[in-house]
């Protein structure tokens, strides 16, 4: 076993403390990552306070980790000691149902391992649970660990991790490139990176923010148009324009407002998981052949087909690096909106 | 001028007399088309009874014609006198917008003109309003006739140029086939065609009916999977089952119940317009990239192959021919569900 620091909370309303965690000892086919930066997604705070119930504490969150490996077990191909090496909300899978088969590990029937909060056999995590990517070590099964490209650094990688395979993936799935129309509802942690990977795609892409105090970034990462949602005027002047739209907003939307605004054979795919359901009415969508879909990250090959696209591409997400004592003040800046646009924790003030 | 009887409401608590109509004299590109049938569809009765507002009387309904081409305009090249034709829910469109160029007059940017009860110049139709296919005769662009294939009845044939083409759009453009799994919500008037046409295409069918009372016929009419809603056992059961859903049912439903039988990446597809929205959780999609659609009818070439296609695998409408003087029943009985499969007037009997 090995002993790592980790930063846990202990109750919902708990503030983050240093501990001390086991993690496994190697398997044949495992991997022992340092973790040098773990990026801080909305996830981790519904997670840490209980806000979607079932958290088991001491919880130590973060899905969106960037290393370089330590050690591997004895018959690990896929990674070297020195290498660097990413890790995303996904540690394990059967391997052996058809989504697994199709590389679509997320969409597991038999239950995907998360990074974090999973229940686990004790000999996988003491505890019984996963434990994230707060810490100064995780060991990983080498099938769930990237590869992080050179040209690309540690801490603008991580995020890509979670918030760049949720865009990268529908943007692929829905064909995002050359000629289609995307728009990218929220310019936040998902919605600044969708931007910066649907126009390297080729696409021309619109940001449809609640305003527009953050246009001059948005233009910055390749958005080709904003426009402002709190404006009636736009979803007038935009009615059948996109090709796709991504909604990364996970608050509660008006979304047929946004249905309207698809073109024939348009899709609008929602990310996140608002309180309340949404309400489609079925000529909304009969007009137009309109779709309303739903994405949930990547499989482990289309992350890793993201991280070097990223990578070819020069994106990495925009970050702001905190030590680890600051967890707590990024999480109510992180509600509160108040970052630009991810904050990522330094591993080494752990 | 040409004069036709037709059979008319006049108020929307009317009941079906036998009026005259004028039809117009033909242009270089119209058809005067000697109606044989005209099937009845639930369109129909709620624009009669005013049910979706608007309906301007006297109303002459029917957008399933079947018949007997009696003259054309000078220039016509596609039809000729004694040609067997159809019109469906399309009688013209801008002809030039993105989708009426790539063959999607349904959906025509700068309005489709409908088959009854459209605004139209008087010159058009006298009184201003299109008049449908419960009448003797009609005038008709030769773009928007159809060819009805030798080897199929015109009884049977008049239903699929609504019912027909609204099952048979999605079909395909879902890419229903071999090794796919598709299921269709409710056996009536569009439902019975859709099994047809999808059995046809050589998918594995699926019906999902309130009860089982119409299972003979549905596996007669090629369906390989028979299941009544009424049963919970029956979504427990084929949850994550499908690649498409088409729900032909316009009754609110439990529209979650049915995406959650969809496996990775499947589509639910709605064709009816329910009086309330559905709504729909954001998980329920995520999980498995699912995807609720709408689709309409469909543009006159995929029509004609609609046409082409159900004459070469001999499939047409299961009908009951009425007389002209029995559609007020007719309309109590499909109000009932009381018809297997779409009411078909005989033009002779007006």
């Amino acid at each position: 076993m090995t002993t790592a620091a980790a930063y846990a909370v202990s109750a919902p309303d708990g503030t983050f403390e240093k501990i001390a965690i086991e993690r496994r000892d190697l398997g044949p086919h495992d991997v022992l990552i340092d973790v040098k930066y773990a990026g801080i997604c909305h996830s981790d705070i519904h997670t840490a306070r209980n806000e979607w119930r079932g958290t088991a504490y001491p919880c130590v969150p973060g899905h969106e980790i960037a290393g370089i490996v330590a050690a591997v077990g004895s018959e690990v191909t896929r990674h070297r000691v020195g290498d660097r090496v990413g890790v995303g909300c996904l540690v394990d899978s059967c391997g052996h149902c058809e989504p697994c088969l199709a590389g679509e590990q997320q969409y597991c029937l038999n239950g995907a391992v998360w990074t974090y909060n999973n229940p686990v056999p004790a000999e996988q995590q003491a505890g019984g649970r996963t434990l994230g990517g707060y810490s100064t070590q995780i060991v990983v099964t080498e099938g769930f660990v990237l590869s992080i490209p050179e040209g690309i650094g540690l801490d603008e990688a991580a995020p890509l991790l979670c918030a760049g395979i949720t865009l990268f993936s529908p943007l692929r799935h829905w064909n995002a490139g050359p000629g289609k129309k995307v728009a990218i509802i929220g310019m936040g942690g998902l919605g600044h990176v969708g931007v910066k990977i649907a126009a390297a795609m080729g696409a021309e892409v619109t940001v449809l923010s609640h305003s527009l105090s953050k246009q001059e970034d948005g233009v910055r990462f390749g958005a080709h148009h904003y426009y402002a949602t709190s404006e009636r005027e736009t979803f007038k002047k935009l009615r059948g324009s996109f090709d796709l739209i991504i909604n990364t907003v996970s608050a509660d939307l008006p979304i047929e407002d946004y249905l309207r605004l698809l073109r024939l054979d348009g899709s609008l795919v929602v990310l996140g998981l608002p309180e309340n359901p949404y309400t489609v009415r079925a000529s909304t969508i009969a007009g137009f052949r309109r779709s309303l879909a739903g994405s949930m990250i990547g499989g482990i090959p289309q992350t890793q087909e993201m991280l070097d696209f990223c990578a070819a591409h020069g994106i990495g997400a925009e970050i702001e690096v905190i030590s680890a004592d600051r967890i707590g003040e990024a999480y109510d800046r992180v509600v509160a909106s108040d970052v630009r646009y991810r904050f990522v924790i330094d591993a080494a003030t752990m």
